[in-house]
């Protein structure tokens, strides 16, 4: 297909607009927020929706060099974009797995003792060193090595020839409570378990623990949502920027009667003579199905309620009061952006912004601007 | 890669199975419960999450003839898969895409007249008569002619000159209900558009409305969810054929306390000690994170729970009371499937099996197997 084709599909599609500056930019207040700590970033499934391929060349260029993923694949893809930065996967060392990540110079943080044993044989096979995260548990109960593995390691440094521990690391379950016990919980068995491994560098933050202040930052942070406009700090302003734009086309304007149902279960019925857009949009675009009757969209500084259920491929929208001409077929809405954050649609759908971002689709043209696009 | 490592890394993955035969032996059921009337398949948003790059040629080689997708770039997809068959694309002919259409031999569905204007122009200009779908809205008030435009066209056959009609279209909002209202009354309107253009032949029944009897087949019926696996009867037993199985890898296995929480905000706590096996899977890949604390797996026969919050890449389920070694690090459980359907899974997640199926992710490694795999 040539320019001009592309040109002509994308007169029919959605579009995601993505700012590669607005990511870079958060992740510097970020690494400020937390210096002298080190900086990661976790661009894990895709980048949180936002592509993985732009996004970590932007923030290798601003300044990152360890990155979190989550699977193994990722991991590839990551080192085949970037040769030279520090990989690490969170999901661990499974069963014949670990020739891959010492031939790709992937990191694995290893999640309990086999995943330790099975490294330190791999290394020792090779002939040679190689770097680990020891993730312990602290009390999400998720993945880690629980206390008594923990002890054991520290009781027989054995278990450990040959793997560079280049930090140790936990994941905190409630820091968008700052109030919730958990975290000082945690914080303190965290501080138990690195005493009992000395020498070994910390790291204990994902995004919303940064902004639990200095006691929590260690010696790495590793933010993930809050890089890509998320709130780190629910309930208080948000000192992001937002990174995603989705604007939905419009396929066609309709003039419904009073008393008139609209879309599936007919759930909302108009109560005066109504005018209606349907928007090329819906749950398979990850425009969550739970935003039924409760999503927002946005047009020259006006704010148009959904009605009805979301479809498939399609969203309908109250615009009985807009001013005439503003919304009409081929025009766009704004879906998600500065007025109608991923936060905002996460509230009305009952979720979290991350899955809002997540589940960001493919139909959409995609726009990348800013830093590096 | 060559094959060894796509095994490999394959190891770490959660895995996708999908069953072209059970979604050609599903299409060959409705085709005969449906006749005479013809039967198309609904293809749109990828086939709804299973692939359209396979379904749609194994469709193809059972017979089916024409396909319905719901975008522009969908039916160039599929035009470039399947040459020879007819594609009609839902979403309309929005502004600058007529061309396309034609070059491609993709069936406009007509939804306004400005869409029958557009492509009256167009065939015009290209001094050759060419189909299309017209779509009448009958009360789902979504897409489609309203009344007032559909007894214009009746009005003035000119309108149509150069539009060769192969189906006047409708499309039903509670084919799920058999006893709405809504849909007697859609029925009506149906039969009142179609009477007002002649010759014209129709279709109204998508996958739910098959089921409301011959009365609602007319020529032409349009199955997509049912094809997949979703039950069209909601309330009776299904007739259809489960397609997919989504099995999450086991990523580690850890005992954890009485009275400990387990994942993010420690939503759920033990109340004895337990055993918990997290998966490789999350919202991320399309697992809902409205079935927190909801979902279910199976394993060898055995159903366990959820516990938990689903994270963005990791389940954990409440394993204590498997026999021992039946669940262990690199071993697989299954999350949808013939135990657990993505209508079970939609009850839990508040939402329709639609949704479960359009959402699945891409970070499954995706089996075919059946007809034509």
């Amino acid at each position: 297909m040539g320019d001009d084709h592309a040109m002509q599909t994308e007169a029919a599609c959605s579009i995601l607009t993505i700012d590669l500056t607005a990511v870079t930019d958060n992740w510097r207040l970020l690494r400020d927020r937390a210096a002298p700590a080190a900086c990661a970033a976790v661009v894990k499934a895709d980048a949180y929706g936002l592509g993985i391929d732009p996004v970590a060349p932007a923030l290798a260029d601003a300044g990152c060099t360890l990155f979190f993923v989550a699977t193994l694949d990722e991991g590839l893809r990551l080192r085949g974009l970037l040769p030279q930065v520090e990989v690490a996967v969170l999901g661990g060392l499974l069963p014949g797995t670990a020739p891959i990540f010492l031939r790709d110079r992937l990191i694995p943080v290893l999640n309990d003792l086999g995943q330790v044993e099975r490294w330190r044989a791999e290394t020792a096979k090779a002939g040679q060193a190689a770097p680990a995260i020891l993730h312990v548990d602290t009390g999400m109960n998720r993945l880690g090595l629980d206390p008594q593995e923990t002890e054991k390691l520290a009781a027989d440094p054995a278990l450990l020839e040959g793997i560079e521990i280049t930090y140790v690391m936990t994941h905190m379950a409630c820091p968008d409570e700052p109030s919730h016990p958990l975290n000082a919980a945690q914080l303190t068995r965290f501080r138990v378990a690195l005493a009992s491994l000395p020498g070994a560098k910390g790291s204990l933050a994902a995004s919303s623990a940064i902004f639990l202040g200095p006691d929590y930052h260690f010696d790495l942070v590793r933010p993930g949502a809050a890089l890509y406009g998320v709130n780190p700090t629910p309930g208080a302003p948000n000192p992001m920027r937002q990174a995603v734009r989705l604007e939905g086309r419009v396929l066609q304007v309709r003039h419904v009667d009073r008393g008139e149902g609209v879309g599936y279960g007919a759930t909302r019925r108009c109560d005066k003579p109504s005018k209606i857009a349907t928007v090329a949009t819906g749950y398979a675009d990850g425009y969550l199905r739970a935003l039924s009757n409760r999503g927002v969209a946005r047009i020259a500084g006006h704010e148009v309620p959904m009605i009805g259920r979301v479809s498939m491929d399609l969203l309908t929208f109250d615009v009985t009061d807009l001013p005439e001409g503003l919304v009409y077929p081929g025009g766009l809405m704004e879906l998600l952006g500065e007025g109608y954050t991923p936060d905002d649609a996460a509230r009305d759908a009952g979720t979290i912004g991350y899955e809002i971002l997540t589940s960001l689709g493919s139909r959409y043209a995609r726009h990348y601007i800013g830093a590096g696009a």
